[in-house]
């Protein structure tokens, strides 16, 4: 099975789940919405490859470590169109969770999402219940207090931002998870696959300025211009156009040479670099 | 050591890792401010009666469910008292986390809360790692959707709500997990253990609705006749107040009842019937 279709898979069995009766009505299709259709699926698809790569010897848990991963993500993009927040109304071409059914329910769809990451690397352990406790703490880390998606956005609410915090908190943190969540379900020791994580985490945060700053809103499925409206730190801003896509470049080659050894090395090296051209908006090319 | 003293300690810990360095200074004053000082901590108390009961074989597991499931219970406090659910300015005598931090922070320390919860659980695993996929399984269910706090919020937004799975998610749910997890955490199994919680959630359901149509609210720590004025489902109005008391009555000893038969069984059907009465406000006196 191709990896799009086992993180698909993997997500409607998470979502047949939470939105099972007797959940209410309107928050079984508000879930729904915050998680179909989805993205490119990029983290989840780095979580199964970097399994892969790891002999994947258990799929059911690489599976469920994938969606995990991807809920809480789709959990954070809810919360961060909160009005409260970025006040969204469009994300990936379709109106905002809180646009459609109400601030209530959006701040009860991202709940019930991390909630859900949760239950689904619970469900998956019967076959190999030792990793549990290490994939819960790895998930955990990525979305709470103080090194995750939660710390990353409360930077926003302080006068001075600790910067380098900030990013890591805000996208490092679930791609550093993606690859070390993918090492565990397949029993390899995730110390090693941080590096690429964080480096990949770097590339994607420094793609989106890219994006952010010159791609076409229609193309992306959301508004462009938002950190110049924000006054948000971001790549280009500080180095560039040119300078960020340079940067972007820099950054993808040592998310392949901090490929640790395995099975998998040579395969999840070019994996990385032609997923890496395709964070760059079409029409650029990424400097060599 | 006493149950108040464990739970408060155990509290400590999770919020001492959520509130580390580098979490934004705010975060960590309104992660805090969500969870000390506490209410009655009834439920993480009946969870470590309840593995009392069982033989409490790894007290450091059965100390961090109970701290989980009243981490839980402050975070749906924290995204219960938000504007766009009940916008409540005072909580515990004190001014709810969005009044004093901000909505964007309160948004934050719920989700943060919930995430702790589980990173509590993870981070107690090692000495009876076997026990956690049942733990999170159980903690999951009840916050989560369909049958847990998310889903009974969410019946709020409906114009026609499921009364029954209504109450059952918004206040069954955790008193469920708290006997099934102190079970769990203790080496016993939980499945006997169910009905103990429902009666119980049931009985502090029906106290709820008591003290909200008949307390000081300085007792109480929070405004009073919230559910005549928004018109929600209460036992009062269902049976009138002396029609409420003698029903709670009735659940505390349903609850006495079932406690399954296990080595501090006298002591736990006490410990029903002696809390159930700190349920009734002061002043007034459940029928015999």
């Amino acid at each position: 099975m191709d990896l799009a279709h086992r993180i698909e898979t993997a997500l409607e069995t998470a979502m047949g789940r939470a939105a099972a009766d007797p959940a209410p009505p309107k928050l079984k299709k508000a879930l729904y919405h915050a998680v179909f259709p989805g993205g490119a699926r990029v983290r989840p698809s780095l979580c199964l490859a970097v399994a892969g790569a790891c002999g994947d010897d258990a799929p059911a848990l690489s599976d469920a470590a994938a969606a995990a991963i991807e809920l809480i993500h789709c959990a954070s993009l809810v919360h961060d169109d909160l009005p409260c927040f970025d006040d969204a109304d469009i994300r990936r071409g379709q109106p905002t969770v809180h646009r459609l059914y109400g601030e209530p329910l959006a701040v009860l769809v991202g709940d019930g999402l991390i909630v859900a990451a949760f239950e689904t690397l619970a469900a998956a352990a019967g076959v190999k219940p030792l990793r549990l406790p290490e994939l819960v703490a790895i998930v955990g880390r990525a979305v709470g207090s103080p090194y995750g998606l939660v710390a990353g956005q409360a930077w926003e609410s302080e006068r001075v931002a600790d910067l380098s915090a900030y990013q890591q908190a805000k996208t490092g943190s679930l791609f550093v998870a993606a690859t070390m969540a993918g090492a565990v379900a397949a029993g390899a020791d995730p110390g090693p696959w941080r590096a690429m994580g964080e480096k990949l985490g770097e590339a994607y945060q420094v793609a989106d300025d890219i994006r952010d700053a010159a791609a076409d809103p229609a193309e992306i499925g959301k508004p462009v211009g938002c950190d110049a409206l924000h006054d948000r730190p971001n790549a280009v801003a500080r180095l560039g156009l040119a300078g960020a896509l340079a940067r972007l470049t820099g950054l993808l080659g040592e998310a392949a040479d901090a490929v640790p050894p395995c099975r998998g090395e040579a395969m999840l090296r070019g994996l990385v670099m032609a997923q890496g051209q395709r964070l760059v908006p079409k029409g650029m090319v990424a400097a060599e």
